[in-house]
């Protein structure tokens, strides 16, 4: 087999074999097929596309090409949710406790890429104690006791992906349906959960900025993830707006610490409760209304807090901020912005309003950067509410005094006040 | 700029400017842009196509990243010829003495490549003392007093070519309308002359399979030339029959002074005088008719054989095997293949025969083989004609002995007996 003719059969259109995507993924990793030959097959994909069954053979040579996650001890009750990626998605620090609340095991590595903040692992560090790295052994007992477990990845997953998406970055070919598909559907069939929630955002803050592309990702996603033979569904929502009130690292545990404790509502709480109800019908088998409904019950009823509780403590995380947030140390520095002129705000740009937030020091914008995990800000209002002239949009955190004017003129420049704002729904569709 | 989005503007359809254009030639060239980022660029290319513009920015940039052999001293009188490949195709060794004969400069360089044979230079490396490696003056030389030099290339000739021709032959994109006109163009454009003749075949024997493909691509080549300021023009002609009778390198040498002395008409002789006709045509702004008429008289009237006998001579060449070519040294084993039942040849795959050629020794496989002047084919039937049952079809030349068997073995796979030939036109169009 040669390489050679990989790239010319899916230039002019062919159906790979399941040989051939094996001979490249596994070649590609073991460094026996140069990167200019599998740029040019990427870019061949790109035009090309590939069918769904190229696309799971993809996908599962992807996941074998590293470790794989065992979690068969747990029969089929384990459930994953990935998200898309947003502005203030917060949304696993209060999912996993409510799932692990009906019964769910929820074993969850997070990644520690690029980003307007942290992952969820990152995160979690803002909790004094919280410990990101645990045995293998500490994990599963975390995972099989409290039902949840959250830790940063571990050992080799899926080396494919990071290869192919470090190539796929410097040559124009993320952009593939196919190849984003298997790129996310790989490293959660190499996780082990046998259920999978899909968070596709769509908007000013989202990869994808139309809804009718998030669906299209969506259905690929969701038909390769249960051809893999995974229990897969998604959620196509609403990432024109920043989700809830808080972006940064320790903010955003806080806002989700005060959804758990039933303090807040809103967007956060309504997203949270679908997501988590997704998951649970998935795994339990019931429909996504019982679903929901159970979410939420765990959720209202504080059981999912206590959940929560009991799993920041298993993993060595101080209470004491849980039941006091006002525990949680502070930026040095902060800034309010403020309204210049009156009106509704009738659009916020996502992506600035994120750019804004890593600029503070939220996120890391080269790999090596340090997270402040004080850093960000906490919004005062939102797309559709009237502001006054000189009223707070919203505080800026920064342990850098340095970072919050270049962060303050970013920020403004995502608020536009004035004129209609398009009232959307948070969550499009379900797509099973 | 950033070769990034060079790549994701090509993708997306747009049009490069000749900035960056020069950009990633340039910064390809000088090793500041990696193999896998172009690779992703001619694949896009490959699909999305390149504009007139674009494409003659492209063959310029390529011309100028390495040497421009400068022939202005020769003013608008500096013609050549450029084949896009053949069986048997000898038309240099006369088309070029016959247009030096009409008053014509061809100063032209000959490269080495794999093949069925060996290029123009090594063919003329069978005639005893025969230098192809001239200084820059005695080439010069040569051209202002004979008409006519033929030499290996020399110097920095575009490497932008070489780079990425190596490159497209590993990614699948060679076979892009944009690329091979930049890559046949570029070498053209540098090498100096001012009025370019273009043969492209069709056919089994040519890269172009059908002359409709063939069209296109000398429509593309003939435009780019004259938008790079060169009078350009191009003859679409067939290549399902090997030209001539000869194929291997002294053999075609002895063929091209049989046609230079009167003694074979016939299809090279045809497509000779029109060739050379096209380069006077364009050279002296005279029609094609009147060129044609011109090239006749000259290879007709002797003209053009005494001027092949002194560019040889004056190239160090022994004219005794000229004007005598049984001294040319034959080669020690010949085999006649014979027909093994009776008809008419219906047809010849000619990429066979150049390969039955090349196993023969009379082209390099590798680029480390080194060419067995006196091997080859001569045909004795070809498409159209009657052969009875054990007639000789072709005889088999080689001084090493074990190659004919096998060499046999492709030759006889390559010609069909019984059924219909279809009958072509040697010449399918000029394209001006």
């Amino acid at each position: 087999m040669r390489m050679y003719d990989i790239i010319a059969k899916k230039r002019d259109g062919g159906e790979l074999t399941d040989a051939e995507i094996r001979f490249f993924v596994n070649g590609y990793v073991a460094g026996e097929i140069p990167d200019y030959q599998v740029s040019a097959l990427l870019m061949a994909i790109y035009f090309r596309g590939m069918t769904e069954r190229e696309t799971t053979s993809l996908t599962q040579y992807m996941a074998m090409s590293g470790d794989m996650v065992d979690l068969s001890y747990f029969g089929s009750t384990t459930a994953d949710k990935h998200s898309t990626g947003g502005v203030g998605d917060k949304t696993t620090l209060i999912v996993a406790p409510i799932a692990a609340a009906c019964g769910l095991k929820v074993a969850k590595m997070s990644g520690r890429g690029l980003g307007h903040t942290g992952g969820t692992a990152d995160k979690l560090e803002a909790i004094n104690g919280y410990k990101t790295n645990l045995t293998s052994d500490e994990f599963f007992n975390i995972v099989n006791k409290v039902g949840v477990a959250v830790i940063t990845q571990s050992g080799n997953i899926t080396p494919a992906d990071k290869k192919l998406y470090a190539l796929r970055d410097v040559t124009a070919t993320v952009e593939s349906i196919p190849l984003i598909t298997s790129s996310v559907m790989s490293k959660k069939i190499a996780s082990g959960a046998k259920n999978i929630v899909l968070d596709v955002k769509y908007g000013s803050g989202a990869f994808m900025k139309t809804k009718e592309d998030a669906e299209i990702l969506a259905n690929s996603m969701v038909k390769i993830g249960n051809l893999c033979g995974r229990k897969t569904s998604a959620l196509i929502t609403n990432m024109n707006v920043p989700l809830g009130f808080a972006v940064g690292n320790s903010l955003e545990v806080i806002e989700a610490i005060n959804v758990l404790k039933g303090k807040q509502k809103g967007d956060l709480y309504e997203i949270s409760i679908a997501l988590a109800g997704n998951m649970i019908a998935l795994t339990l088998g019931i429909t996504e209304q019982e679903g929901c409904k159970k979410a939420k019950h765990a959720l209202d009823s504080g059981m999912a807090f206590l959940k929560f509780r009991e799993w920041i403590a298993s993993q060595g995380g101080d209470t004491a901020c849980i039941d006091d947030t006002s525990l949680f140390k502070s930026a040095d520095y902060s800034m309010q912005i403020k309204a210049t002129n009156s009106g509704f705000i009738s659009s916020m740009n996502c992506e600035k309003i994120g750019t804004a937030a890593a600029v503070l020091g939220a996120g890391r914008i080269t790999k090596d950067d340090k997270i402040d995990l004080a850093a960000g800000i906490i919004l005062k209002q939102k797309t559709g509410d009237y502001v006054g002239f000189g009223d707070t949009l919203a505080t800026l955190y920064s342990n850098d005094k340095e970072k919050l004017k270049s962060a303050a003129e970013i920020y403004k420049s995502a608020i536009q006040i004035g004129g209609n704002a398009i009232s959307e729904p948070l969550i499009y569709k379900t797509v099973n």
